[in-house]
C-alpha cells in the first residue's frame, strides 16, 4: 500500500477546487488516495490529478470513510450542510468556506502568522476570506514589531473571487465588447468589463458589505486582537486573478520605511517588491500565479506621524485559497 | 458682430480639448469667435463645434490677438511655454495642465467651492487635477460641517487620464486580448488591460508619486487648509472614462451617515447615489457622460470615533477637467 493520506476534494470543478488539486500536487503532499466531490450536476465528470483522470463523485457520508483530510473549496451552504457529517466520517475539514470562520471552536489559519491554532481544532480548520489573507500577511510583521493601532484597508478584488462564473463574465462581457456587443449581467449585480463595482456580497445594518466584515473581524481572530480598530472598503475590479489592497496602518510604535522593508522582505510568504525607480510594484499580472504576497509601495503616512501605506497583493486563487488551505494541511499531518 | 467673447482652445484635438468643445456646445457658452489650437503634428485638421468645422492654427502670439478667454487643455511642458505668450495677447487663460497649480499667484478652482478666488486672477485661472476635483467636491460639505482633520484618499483611475493615448491604448490591448494576442505597453509602463498600475505620474522623494501629492497639495489649497492631513494612493485601473476614489475622512466634530447624506444631497455639482438595498452606488459605468460627481457607500468608520467612509465617482473628462473650466470661464464673463 502505498504510503500517505486519504485527501478529499469537496467542490473539485469549481476555480479554488480546481486550483487546490494543482497546488497538492505541486507541493507533493503525500497523497495515498484522492477522492473528488461536486454537486450534483458535476457528478460523472472527471477532472486530472497528476495527469490521471479521477471521477467527480456524489457528496455522501459512504463515500468519506477513511478519509484523512477533506478540503471544503465549495460554497458556505453546502459547506454547512455536508463539514459535520464529513467530520463524523472521521476526516479532518481544512475549509475555505465562510461557514465556520468566525465560529469560537474553529481555529481560522494563515501557517505563516498562527499556525500553532491549527493544532486547537475538533475536526475542522477554517481558511480564511482570500482578501483577508492578503492584507493580514503584512500587517503580522508590523503588528509584531510596533503593534497595530488602526487598520483602513480599501481592496481592488479581482472576478477570480466569485469563481469560474466570476471569471467567465468578465470574458464574456470583454469579448462581447470586442465584437461590438453588450451583455446584460448575469453572474454580478452590475456589468464588471471596463468598470468598477464597489460592493462585493450583501449588505448589513452598519452599511458595510459582508465581506468588509469579514476582512475587519477575520483580521482581528488570526491576529488574536479582537478589538483591533480596522475598517474596510472592498471593491470588485475588472481583472481576472489576484486581489490587490491598499492599506493603511497606524501603530503604536512608528516603523520608518526601511524598518517596514526588513519586517516585509524577511516574513515568510511575502515578497518585498519595491522599486519605484524601476517601476517595480506589485500588480496582479506579475502575482499571478504566485504563492508569495507581493508587498510595495512602502511610505510614511504623510498625514500621521507613525502610520505606513503600502499596497500588496497576491493571487486569489493560490495564496488566498488553495495555497493556504493545503499549508495547513500540511501543517495538520506534522 | 455676433454678441458673445471670442475663445480660444489650445489642444483641441486631445481628449480634455475635444470635451471642452463639447461642454462650450452643451452649456451654450456665449462665443463669439472659436479658435482651436494643437500642436504642430494636428495642425490643419479639423474639429467639430456645432455642426461647424473648424481648422486647427499654430499656436503663435499673433493668432492669440482678440482672444478674451483660452482653454489650455494641453500638457504640463506645452502650458508652460505658451501660456505667459497667451496671457500677454490679452487673454485671460483656463488652465486645464498642471504648469500653474501651485502657484501663489494663480488661484485654483473649482466653482462650487472657492469661486470667489478666481476673481483673484492676474491672467490665469487653473484647474485642478481630475482626481483632485472629485475628491475635494464631496471633501467641502465635511469640512464646512465637521472641520476635516485627517483625510485618507485612495484612486481608481480611468486611463482617459492618461489623454486619447490612455483610452486607444487599453483599447487595443483588449482586443488584441480577444484575439489571442498581447502587445506591449507603449503608453503605459505595463500592461492595463485586466491589470492595475498602482503608480501615476513621476515618483518624488517621499516615494509618493506627482499624482498623488498633487491631490494633496491641490486639496489643501481649494479647501485654504494649507495644514490639513491628508494622504493619498493612486491607482490606474482598466476602465474607460469616470475616476473612482475610496474615501476615509475624519472631522472635528462627528457627522452622521444621515447628516452626510443630507450635505452630500444639498451640495451643488454633488448627486447622492447610496441606496445598498437597491444595489445602487457609483460606479464608472453610471457616470461616464454626466457633469454631477456620484457619491455612495457612505458609512460610518468603524475603527474610529468621528470618521466617514464614501465613495465617490466623476467623469473625468466632464466634471474632472472639461466642465470645471468651463464652469469657471462662466465664472470670469459673469
Amino acid at each position: 500500500m502505498a504510503s500517505g493520506y486519504t485527501v478529499a476534494v469537496v467542490g473539485a470543478t469549481g476555480a479554488a477546487g480546481s486550483t487546490t488539486l494543482k497546488i497538492l500536487e505541486e507541493r507533493q503532499f503525500p497523497i495515498r488516495e484522492l477522492r473528488c466531490f461536486a454537486s450534483p450536476r458535476s457528478v460523472g465528470r472527471l477532472v486530472t490529478f497528476k495527469g490521471e483522470p479521477h471521477p467527480v463523485r456524489a457528496i455522501e457520508a459512504a463515500a468519506f470513510k477513511g478519509v484523512d483530510i477533506s478540503f471544503g473549496s465549495a460554497g458556505t451552504a453546502q459547506s454547512k450542510e455536508f463539514t459535520p457529517m464529513i467530520v463524523k466520517a472521521g476526516a479532518i475539514v481544512v475549509d475555505k468556506s465562510n461557514a465556520f470562520r468566525m465560529d469560537p471552536a474553529v481555529p481560522l489559519v494563515v501557517p505563516e502568522i498562527n499556525a500553532q491554532a491549527a493544532a486547537r481544532h475538533s475536526g475542522i480548520v477554517a481558511c480564511p476570506n482570500c482578501t483577508t489573507i492578503v492584507t493580514v500577511m503584512p500587517l503580522k510583521p508590523l503588528h509584531d514589531a510596533g503593534r497595530l493601532r488602526r487598520v483602513i484597508a480599501t481592496s481592488y478584488q479581482a472576478v477570480s473571487g466569485a469563481g469560474v462564473n466570476g471569471i467567465d463574465e468578465l470574458r464574456q462581457q470583454t469579448l462581447a465588447w470586442a465584437r461590438g456587443e453588450t451583455i446584460p449581467p448575469q453572474h454580478f449585480a452590475h456589468r464588471i468589463a471596463f468598470n468598477l463595482i464597489p460592493a462585493i456580497d450583501k449588505f448589513g445594518e452598519n452599511r458595510y458589505t459582508a465581506e468588509e466584515m469579514k476582512l475587519v473581524n477575520e483580521t482581528r481572530k488570526i491576529l488574536d486582537s479582537p478589538d483591533l480598530p480596522l475598517t474596510a472598503t472592498t471593491v470588485r475590479v475588472p481583472v481576472f486573478t489576484s486581489h490587490s489592497i491598499s492599506v493603511n496602518a497606524e501603530t503604536e510604535t512608528k516603523i520608518t520605511v526601511e524598518q517596514a522593508h526588513r519586517l516585509f522582505s524577511s516574513f515568510p510568504g511575502l515578497r518585498l517588491f519595491d522599486d519605484p525607480s524601476e517601476q517595480r510594484y506589485p500588480m496582479p499580472i506579475i502575482v499571478e500565479g504566485q504563492d508569495d504576497c507581493f508587498v510595495g509601495r512602502v511610505r510614511e503616512d504623510i498625514s500621521h506621524p507613525s502610520a505606513l501605506n503600502f499596497w500588496v497583493v497576491g493571487d486569489q486563487l493560490r495564496k488566498g485559497a488553495a495555497t493556504n488551505a493545503v499549508q495547513i494541511a500540511e501543517l495538520l499531518i506534522r
